[in-house]
């Protein structure tokens, strides 16, 4: 049992920027990489194109301060296969994710995770690639929000890593699922839910 | 990302009982042994001591049929205590919790697997005693609701555990963290929510 | 604590052949593709030439037998690239371990497991891939024997597989330190460590 | 595969005092709340013996440095029973490990993991543990030194944790045994195993 504070930390602060620092802090991508192909996909898809632009933007102010980009990734069961294939198999225009997965295409210098279930932290290397990097914080984002995102958010938790998790950079079947995960992340997780916009990455010391 | 099955495997079947094979289940008991000595615990207990009743005639079914009864428990931070003394803690008159405490009190036949964060398997040796009473089916009961049985039964589902969660055998803080943790267990991670009633342990073979 | 036997269990056995059933069976090549660049690599160059002829014998066998082969390789703390990359690197004329790392290439059949440390298991998918399989028998070979291979072996140990070692198919820094590792899987993890050219795989019934 | 240093790194320095600061490390017991009671188990209880008194000596230093004691044990496959059941069976007269049990009888001050299988890591509460006391050393010390001191060590190794395995303090089935698991603690795991009356407690600033 794990006692929940009622009442927000910070009242009023809804507006006001979030400074996180770069030094411990990590950028999660959580099956962005995706063909979303599943019966009743559309309005999940509905929502993830602009997500994925808002995240592109975050993941380009992330790169920019110096802040590691990681995607998490499903293999969709074929364990023969590689990342890049399955960046190719979800771009190409037959996958109804292309869109996303386009906006969202790694590059060289992203690191990668392979995840076999639902939490990207289970029987992955995770758990090591964010101890080399001495990480403390991780900016969660991605699809789904109430499945995979919110697995890895509690697996986190429990890590004591402190989480951020901007709630237009992630989307679910439904907006309840969404809204219902983002609580379950706020409450539960202590986790900081600023939309995308509000998020800046650089110390507050060197912040004139 | 995950599929979620939108539409109830069985409609109409909300009132039918559930028979729950003996071999292969486990019943587990989530830090039901408690002091619930937190600010603002009063709602939680007045939902909780009910829910002690139901759950402990549950598990006098269970062991009446031969399933084994884990305890899966927190050690409130305290490393060197084992858990006869937690259940010492709990039960005295001090402690906030004790009603439901004792209604639940363990007995010498039952199994308890110390917790030191929120899921049940993290860090803990539930794994191998699952696999060693060989359990394929959890039925999760037990404190709260939208926390530890929550972590827990995402946990036991990417390990491929039927999950049973009885609704009136769990409780969180508020309702609708509540409802909301047993919509997760139902839609997500495609558990059985039937209230405890409803519940029967016995193979369908030898039931007339 | 753990009670060794110390009298093996069919003396006389040494020369018999060894049949591994195929269903249940996975052939695991750890650190194979390897550039082995250190310092004072070259008696186990001169060590692990031939024995990757008899391993890629083994390899073929396995294959045609339809028996799973897993690659379990190191990144070389390079979390950003693939293991095409790593083959391309390892098998680079400029890689001393570059004839190795040729006679073992992967095929597009062949599974591969990332992992950050010495054991195969540590953080890696390599539990939920041996599951997804089934798999509940493993030949462990490649480097080296006392290190990454015995490391594996403890670990699948206590995953209760069972393991074959063959000894002809593993090489270590000095011939001590394989003779000790050796002496490990066979006392400690009850390991078979008959050499590869005793191993067949198929199940005794099928056998005429 | 991990490269493995043959030259000793400080050679001439096998008498000198091993200085362990303080803080950050930990004193671990594997399994010496025991039984011993298998077949053969004369021989190495006749090594545990005088083992245990210099264990002992060393649990009295490392607690008066404040240094903290974790005694990790099996439960010899009884799930239902606790800890202090386990040192009532073991220090028992009935029980041929009785002399080594209650020389090394746990204090109200010393911490205990449960173990299910070898390695102290594998399915326990020790990670946490670990992580909750801030520990980076650990000092391995028990029965049996090639089964689950190792394996323990091992996995200690993985986790980035320097060893002290104090090869006075370990003892196996026989003595080749304990000797080729020092060996390897030395070499590959990069442990230090000065003899027990060499390791003192204290960091080098606070000694005169």
């Amino acid at each position: 049992m794990l006692r929940v504070a009622r009442v927000p930390k910070h009242p009023g602060s809804r507006h006001r920027p979030v400074v996180i620092p770069v030094a411990g802090t990590a950028l999660l991508l959580i099956d962005v990489i995706n063909d979303l192909a599943f019966e009743g996909s559309q309005t999940l898809i509905r929502e993830a194109e602009p997500m994925a632009a808002r995240l592109a933007a975050l993941k380009r102010r992330a790169t920019a301060a110096g802040v590691p980009v990681i995607y998490i990734n499903d293999n969709f069961g074929q364990w023969r296969s590689d990342f890049r294939r399955t960046v190719a198999h979800c771009t190409a225009l037959s996958s109804p994710g292309h869109r996303v997965s386009r906006r969202l295409r790694p590059t060289a210098r992203d690191y990668f995770v392979l995840k076999p279930k639902h939490s990207g932290f289970y029987d992955t290397t995770l758990d090591t690639l964010l101890g080399d990097l001495r990480i403390r914080r991780v900016v969660l984002t991605g699809i789904a929000g109430n499945i995979c995102v919110l697995f890895t958010a509690n697996d986190a938790y429990m890590r004591e890593l402190r989480i951020f998790a901007p709630s237009d950079c992630i989307v679910s079947n439904t907006a309840q699922d969404n809204e219902s995960a983002l609580r379950q992340i706020e409450l539960v997780l202590k986790g900081n839910i600023a939309a995308s916009g509000r998020l800046t990455f650089g110390s507050r010391r060197s912040r004139r």
